[in-house]
């Protein structure tokens, strides 16, 4: 009597007496399938020592595999936003020592312009000479540089810029992906706020899962654990502090603000991840009719 | 009788019962210069608020020239070098997570390629096909993304190779300060760790002024706190650590050849300071054959 038995390194053909032999033509055979009690034998014959090189080679296959479907929109999205982290947090390594640097051409500037942006666009567009006269500056502090020391500055500056517009252009990159992925997310939360909150959540999956007390507090994780370490005050929100809704509300309600806006978050992560309606707009509108 | 007194705000004639009016035509009044034992009388007579706004306008002005005058090499020096720090900073951030995120698409390039320079330019040149073929990988476990998805690396690569030529241009500028400011330095240190020693130094003049030890030091500051507060080994060296000479040196001899380094550096700090002789390639000689 012989047995077929199937498994990830291929088919074989065993017979009674555990003999082994690899089926190269699967199409042709006609042979039953190893009953279930049989199965023990079988597998105890695959014990043996030359099948160890073909039982790993298939391993890697299979785990190379599982590696390469494993990349979705989670991976994407969470790589995204990260570098927008790091983008903002190399931007402003290099937007201070900017304003350091030019100040000593132009001290007066850099008090004047409080936004990062404006300032790199600025000192970009204009001279010194047609600032002094649009900011009525006199009394000039800076000291007189060459052109060639102006222009070190300016090529910082050009480079500060250049970051600025790859922030921005993953952030439309970004909403192209949310768009399709997580759609009420992106409405109700916006690119950045949505996109940390999947990074934290590891996934759109977990994140779905999550109560919506705990989606409240991601992002907060430091204060959470010393307010159970030490006692100190529980925290109130995470990263969905940053949203509009709380950022506008009155600081007495934010706590309040925060927990609801959680809960319509995880009603929303529910909906993208079981690929349900889209109710993102009548939550917001829900939202801001009760938070004033 | 009628006095001259001058001081920041101008030229006062005083008469012998102290009042005082300013003198508006100065080249053509001829009086005496006040006495010093009447000096403090017209000092006190300056107490008079009338004059406040005028010493404050003065005083600012005074100031913003000296600030203005105060900037020199040192500051140039200073400044770009810093910039160069937080670029290497910025540059690392993003080129970690351009790994991390290239990684997605193809996994198993980035431990191919050490240095992070080759990496930016190999995926900014080549296709993954290209390169699949180039370090002959096989079973890839990268996924299959969309050219929007990979775009939207390459632009990253794109800012960080932006990142790495801002940095090198920067080290041309400043070679050409201390070509001029500081060559014996510039010639025996290099330019990296000589524009360190200066910014640590705080200018050409205080390094010139240090001894040796402390210019061996400079950058070791927290080891040697640690040192002094908790008695654990002391530090060998600072920056200078950085030196090609130290890099190549057997690592038993490393703490006698910074010695060796920074009291030749010292040399070339005063020799810069005081506008001494070119004799840094001397000193670079005797140093090599020293430290074998």
């Amino acid at each position: 009597m012989k047995y077929l038995f199937t498994n990830v390194i291929g088919r074989f053909i065993i017979d009674d007496n555990g003999s082994i032999t690899k089926d190269s033509a699967p199409q042709k055979t006609q042979l039953k399938e190893l009953p279930t009690e049989k199965i023990n034998l079988a597998l105890e014959a695959f014990k043996d020592k030359k099948y160890f090189a073909s039982f790993s080679e298939k391993n890697k296959e299979i785990t190379k595999k599982a590696i390469k479907d494993s990349v979705n929109e989670d991976n994407l999205i969470t790589q995204t936003i990260s570098n927008i982290t790091e983008l903002d947090r190399a931007g402003n390594l290099l937007v201070k020592r900017l304003r350091e640097w030019y100040g000593l051409y132009f001290p007066e500037l850099s008090e004047r312009i409080q936004s990062h942006e404006s300032f790199v666009e600025v000192i970009l567009a204009k001279s010194k000479t047609e600032l002094t006269k649009e900011f009525s500056v006199e009394n000039l502090m800076g000291a007189d540089l060459s052109k060639a020391d102006v222009d070190e500055m300016l090529l910082l500056a050009t480079q500060v810029k250049a970051l600025y517009e790859v922030r921005k252009q993953h952030e439309i990159y970004l909403e192209g992906i949310m768009k399709n992925y997580c759609p009420n997310i992106l409405e109700l939360a916006g690119v950045t706020v949505g996109a940390k909150l999947l990074e934290l959540g590891k996934s759109l999956k977990h994140l779905a899962m999550l109560p919506a007390s705990t989606i409240q507090l991601l992002g907060a994780e430091k204060a959470l654990f010393r307010h159970l370490k030490t006692g100190s005050r529980s925290p109130k929100y995470g990263v969905v502090f940053q949203h509009q809704l709380i950022q506008n509300a009155p600081k007495k309600i934010r706590g309040k603000a925060a927990r609801m806006l959680a809960d319509k978050l995880s009603l929303c992560a529910r909906l993208d991840y079981f690929k349900g309606e889209f109710k993102a707009p009548e939550y917001r509108k829900i939202l801001e009719e009760k938070i004033k």
